[in-house]
C-alpha cells in the first residue's frame, strides 16, 4: 500500500466489511489485503456450501507467497447469504461468474454496498464498471441505480438507500484502459486501438490453466476476454450524458447514461494470449489519436509519467503514488522485474515509440492480481467512502 | 520432410555441400536436415579457428534432440575460407552475422553459391531475401548479382558463373509473410499491417536468452527484430521491376530492381516480444486490404487453404505438402502441439477472424528454427537446383 | 518403433485390439502407437458415457502433437462394456483408477486378454507387474490367474481360457527398474536403494496439474507415488517361487507366488517430486550391492550398456534395440534431450559414479508417456503374443 | 529483516561497509539489503575495471524486483583495490571465485574485515566457513588467522590486528545443514546422508544457465557442486578442536583446528540437479543417526521446530525469528509459495517421515539468493559485531 496518505484520514473509523468467495484465488487476494488496511475491517467470509461452517483454514487451499493472516484461520466461512454480513457496510466479492449474478443481486437487495469482481453486471446500464486509476466519475450513476432498483425476486420496485453494486473491469481491460485514459486526459479523444496481450496465468484463477496447456506454450485465446476488452474500454472511457425521456405521463424525466465513447467513436481491436507467467498481464497497443498532427513519443511519455489518478488526489489509502511509471529501458517493463512495484496498484509503460500504421504504440504491465482485480475494488470502495457514498 | 516429391527428380545426382557456421544453432540444424536430404551430400564443415582441426564432436556443444549423425562425429571442422570447401556446389550459411558478411562474400567471390541465413545481405539491392514458400521468383535477380559483383578484396569488378549470395529471411517475418502473399495472391495488395510476435528462445541461438530473462516473464524486446519484419516484408511481397538507366556513353542500360511494395504502398507496424516458449513462433496479425469491400473470413480462410508454393510445384524434397495449416479450434495454432507439423516446414494460421478495426485478424504460427531458418535456406537450395541455377 | 525386429514376424497376422480409456492422456498416446503398429489393428475405443455415441474426433481433447490418426477421427466410441469388444483379442487400459478395477474385472471375465496401466490390480497375487524390459518371466502366472478367477458378479469359480489382466508399472518404477535389473543380472542381488524423482507433468494426466502449482516451482509429493516404487519394486526385481500348500483333502497343491525380493531383501526408499518438465522423469539413484567389494563406476557402465532385454531377444517390434543408453557426458542424461531416443522406448542412464554412502550412484531418465506407460503394456501384449499366450 | 531484535542494539553507533563485486547478482542482493540495514552504512562499491569509474546505474545490468536504491544510483563504482574502501570497517565480497582469491587477499591484508560469499577461502585452514544459522562458534579461528597471516605479495609473515576473512558456504550446502545442525543437536550425530538437490537458476548468476538448457527440463549436474556439499557439511557440523604441536625450539604451540566431523565419521553423498525454478533450493535428505533407536518422526519435527540459532539469541538484526519452519501440510514446502518466509532468512522443512533404508527422510527449502547467499554473509557481520570481533 502507497505510503503516501495514510495520515490524511485519521477520522475515518473502522469500516466492517466481508468477502464474498472468500477461498477463491481472488478472495484470498481480498483477504491479504483487507487484513492491513487502515479503515476495513474484515468481519464475515462466504463461499460455497462445501465450505460453510468450516474454520476458512481448512475451507481454503491457500496459494499466497505469504501465510493466511492469523486472525482470519479460524473465521467461520458462512453461505453466501445477507444475514451474516448483517453488520458490514460493504462487502467485495471474489465470486465467479456462474454464481455472482443471484448472490451480489441479493446483498444489494439487502442495501449492502456491493464491490465486485465479477463480469455478471458490468454491462448493466445502471451499474458502473470502475477503473479506480481512471472512472470513478461514474459512480455519479449510483443514486439512479438505488432508485430504480427492482427486488430480484419480487420483482417489484425497491428503491435502496444505502445498497449498490460496483464493478470494477476485467484485468486486462484495466491495465490498458489506465495509459489511454492518460492519452485522452492530454490530448483528447483517442480513434482507433489494436491491443494484444500476453496474460498470466493468475487470471484464469485455481486451478485454472493446466500445466499441460502452457508449459512451453502460448495459448492464443481466452474465452470472452477480446469481447470484454473492446466493450469495457469504450464504456470506461466514454462519460456519462443525461439524456430525457418522456414518460407515459407526458413528463419529462432525466436519466443518465453511459455514451461508450460514442460522441468520438473508438474503434478496438483485441488479440488475446495466455503466456507461461505467473502473474501480470503485458499488453502491445497500438494507438492513432483523433488529434492532427498526433502527440510525438515524448508528449505521450511526459502525459503519461504526469497522469494523477482522482483516487490518489483524493486520498486512498491503497492508491499508487505514481499512477503510470514510465520505463525508459529498451527492454522494460517485465513482468518478472516490473508487476510488484507500489504493490502492484499502478501500472508500467514502456518502449514508447511512433506506430508506422497508426500514430504511437507502446507497451503496458499491469498486475492482473492486484490493480487488475482485488486492489480495484477496494480502492473503488475506499473512493466511495471519501465521497460520502459509503455510509457508515 | 514432405514425402510427396521425392520421386520426381530421380535424375538429380547427388550435390556435394557444406555448412559454415556449423557448431551454431543453425548450423546444428542444417546437418541434421542435410544429412536425411535426397540430394545434397554433406561433405565439408566450417566455423571459428577454435573449432578448426577438431573432429566435429569435439568442436559441438550439440544441442539437438537426436544424436550427432554418425556420418559426422568424426567429420574435421575447417576454417571458414573457401579452399576446403572446393569441392562444394553450395554452402549454407549459419554463420553470425558479426563475421558473416566477409566470410559469405570469400565465398561468393571463390564462385560457390551460399544460401545464407545472416542479416548482412538481405538488404543487398542484388541479393534476393527468398521465403522459398513465397517469392522465388526474386531469384532473377541473380544474373545481375553475379554480372555487378566487385571483388570484395581487390574491389575490382570479377563478373561470377557460379557464384552467389541468396537469404532466407528473418524467423519473426518468415512466418507471417507466408499467410500474407497468400492474401495478396487471392485478394490483391494489402495495405496495413500490426503485426505482435510472441517468439521462442531458440530463435537468439545459443547460449541466448539467459533464464533468469525469461522464467515466468515477457521480454517486450528483442533488438532489431522489429525493423527487420516492417522493413523485409516489403521486400519479399514487393516484385522486381525493371528500370532503364542511361549510362555515361549514353547506352540505355537495363536494371532489375526490388519494388519494396512501393506500387501499392503498405504499412507495416511490429511489436516483438520474447516468450519462454522454446521452439515456435506465434504472431497476431490485423491487416487492412486495399480491395472494398475486403473479403470475409470464410474466404480468407480458403485462400489461406488453397495457397500453394512454387516450391512445392516444382517438386523440391523439402518444401511442405500443405503451406498452411489452417486451424478451426478456436485455441490453435499452439506452438506446443502444431510446431512440428511436417517438420516445421509449413506454417500453421488460426483465427481468422473479423479485426473491428482494420478488416481480418489470425493467428500465426510458424516453426522458426525450421521454415524460419535452416529449412528455408535448403528448400530455396532446392529451387535453385530444379531451376537450373545451380550447376553439377 | 525400432527397426530391429519387424522384419521377423511376418507370419503374424492383424490382431484386432481394442482401447479402454480412450479419450485419456494414455488412451490417446495408445491410439498414436497402435495406428502404425505391425501387427495390432484398433477396432474398438471405450470411454466413459459421457463421450458414448460420439465420433472419437467429438468426444476427445486431443494434447497430443500428432493429429488424431485420420482412422480414428469417426470411429464411435462406445462405453466400458466387452460387447463392442467382442471382436478385439485384446484391450489396452489407459482407465482412471477409480473406474479400472470393475471394467478391467468386466473384460476379463469376458474372455478378453487385457494389458493395463492402472494400478488396481498390480497388488493382486495372481497379476503379474510387468516392466516388459524387465520381468516378462512373470507372465507364468497367467495360467493360476486364469484357474482361480471368480467371476467378478457372481463370485463363482470361473476358470478362464483366454481371459487375463497384466499391468504394468507406475512410470516412475519403470524408469528406475531397468537399470536395476540391468545390475542384479550382472552382480547379483542389490540390498539397498534411495531414489529420488524429479517427474513431469505428464504423469499426472490431464487437466493434471494446475500450471500455478508448478510453473516455477517443485512440488516435492506425489499422492502414493513413493509407496508405489517401494513397493513395486520388490514385485517387479523378485522372481517367483513355488510354494506347496495343503489342501482340505489333503492333496498338495503347488502355488505359484511371487518373492517380493524376500530371498534376498531389498531396502528402497523413495522420495517424490513433481518439476516443471513436459515429459521425461529423472530419477537420481544411490544403491548399495549385497556383493562385496561392489562393481567399479565402469563396470556398472559396461553391465547397463550390455543389458538386452527379453522383449528385444524375442523380438517384439516395439522394444527398443538398446534397452539402457549409457552416456558419458557430466550433464547427461536429460528429459528436454533425451526423452525422444527411440520413440522414449529405452532408459537413458548417465553419471554412473562411487556413491561415498552406499556404492554406486547414478541418474535415470525414462519417457514417462512411452516406456512409462503405453508403450510397456504394447510391449507386454507384444511379448504375450510371441510367446503363444495371446491366442489369435 | 525479522522485526524481532530491531529494538535491541540502539548503541550500535552506524558502520561503514563497502561492497566487492557489487554489479553481480550477489551483489545486487548485497545491496538491497545494506540500503535497509539498521547499522551498517554503504560506502563504496567495486567492480572490474570495466565498471569503475562509472555511476552504479550505468555500470549495472539490476535485475532485482526492486528498483536501484535511490542512495546508490549515483555511487561511483571503483575497482576493487583496498584504497577506495580505507574508510570501511567491512567489505562483503560477492566477487566471482576467479578473482576473488587474490581481491580479498589484498583486503584482508589492508586489514578489512571480509565477509565472502566466494569459494576460494572455504577449505584454509585458518578461515571459518560458517552458516549464521549454526557454527558462528567456529569465529574462534580467527585470532589464529590474524596471527598466522602471511602477506599476500611479500610472503613475509604480517600478523594483523583487524583484518580477517570470514566465508560463508555454498547456496545448497548452507539450506541443508541448518537443519541437519539441529537434528545433531537434539539428537547426537549424525551418521550417512543421502542429499539429492532441485537448485534455482539464480544460483548460477547472471547470465548463467542458458533459457534453453532449462526450460522444460532437468539438468542433472552443476559442477563442483556435490564436492561442496559433502565436504563444507564437514567442516561446518565439525567442531574445533584444540592441538599441541612441538615446534623447532622444543616448546609446545597449540593450533586450533577443524574437526571436518572425524570424531563421528559422518558419509555424505549429494545428487545436484538444476530446475526451472527462479529462486529456492528444494533438498530430499534422508540421514542415519548414530543413536539407536533413533528419534521419531515427531521427535524429530518437534527438535526441528525448537531450534534456535545462535544469531537470533545474540540478537542480530537480520536473523530469522524462526529458524526453522516446519510445514505439516503434505506438498510442502514449495519454492514459489515459502521461500520469501521471513525475507528467506530462515528455511522450511517439510514431510518429515520415516525412510525404509535410513532412519529419517525430509524436505528443506531455502532460499539461495538470501540465506544461501547474501544473508549469510550480513549475518555473519552481524554476529561479529555483536562479539567484539569488527572493531568500529
Amino acid at each position: 500500500m502507497s505510503q503516501s496518505s495514510v495520515h490524511f484520514h485519521r477520522d475515518i473509523p473502522k469500516i466492517p466489511v466481508g468477502v464474498l468467495g472468500a477461498t477463491g484465488t481472488v478472495g484470498q487476494r481480498f483477504i491479504v489485503l483487507l487484513c492491513s488496511h487502515p479503515w476495513f475491517v474484515l468481519k464475515a467470509l462466504g463461499a460455497s456450501s462445501r465450505s460453510a461452517g468450516k474454520p476458512y483454514k481448512d475451507a481454503v487451499r491457500w496459494k499466497q507467497t505469504t501465510p493466511i493472516p492469523s486472525g482470519v484461520s479460524a473465521m467461520i466461512v458462512h453461505d453466501c447469504v445477507p444475514e451474516p454480513f448483517k453488520d458490514c457496510n460493504v462487502v467485495f466479492s471474489g465470486l465467479d461468474s456462474d454464481v455472482a449474478g443471484d448472490i451480489e443481486a441479493s446483498f444489494r437487495a439487502a442495501e449492502l454496498a456491493v464491490f465486485s469482481n465479477a463480469k455478471n453486471y458490468r454491462r448493466d446500464p445502471n451499474v458502473p464498471l470502475i477503473v479506480p486509476l481512471v472512472n470513478t466519475i461514474h459512480l455519479t450513476i449510483l443514486p439512479q441505480q438505488q432508485k430504480l432498483h427492482i427486488h430480484p425476486l419480487t420483482r417489484e420496485p425497491q428503491p435502496l438507500l444505502r445498497g449498490f453494486i460496483v464493478t470494477n473491469a476485467n484485468c486486462s481491460t484495466t491495465g490498458v484502459v489506465i495509459p489511454l485514459a492518460a492519452l485522452e486526459r492530454a490530448f483528447g479523444p483517442l480513434e482507433s486501438l489494436v491491443i494484444t496481450t500476453m496474460q498470466a496465468i493468475s487470471g484464469a484463477g485455481y486451478p485454472g490453466v493446466p500445466s499441460l496447456d502452457i508449459l512451453d506454450n502460448v495459448v492464443p485465446y481466452i474465452s470472452g476476454e477480446e469481447e470484454k476488452i473492446e466493450w469495457e474500454t469504450l464504456k470506461i472511457l466514454g462519460g456519462i450524458i443525461d439524456e430525457e425521456t418522456e414518460a407515459i405521463d407526458g413528463k419529462k424525466e432525466k436519466f443518465k447514461k453511459f455514451d461508450m465513447h460514442t460522441t468520438s467513436p473508438l474503434r478496438v481491436s483485441a488479440h488475446c494470449n495466455r503466456v507461461p507467467v505467473i502473474d501480470g498481464h503485458t499488453e502491445c497497443v497500438s494507438v492513432r489519436f483523433a488529434k492532427r498532427p498526433p502527440p510525438s513519443p515524448q508528449q505521450v511519455r511526459e502525459a503519461l509519467a504526469a497522469y494523477t489518478s482522482d483516487a490518489q488526489t483524493l486520498g486512498c489509502p491503497s492508491a499508487p503514488t505514481r499512477t503510470i511509471i514510465v520505463h525508459e529501458e529498451a527492454d522494460r517493463p517485465q513482468p518478472r522485474l516490473d508487476r510488484y512495484h507500489q504493490e502492484g496498484a499502478g501500472v508500467n509503460v514502456g518502449r514508447v515509440r511512433q506506430c508506422p500504421v497508426f500514430d504511437i504504440k507502446f507497451v503496458v504491465l499491469s498486475n492482473n492480481v492486484s490493480i487488475g482485480a482485488a486492489t480495484s475494488s477496494i480502492i473503488n470502495a475506499e473512493v466511495a467512502v471519501l465521497k460520502g457514498i459509503i455510509q457508515f
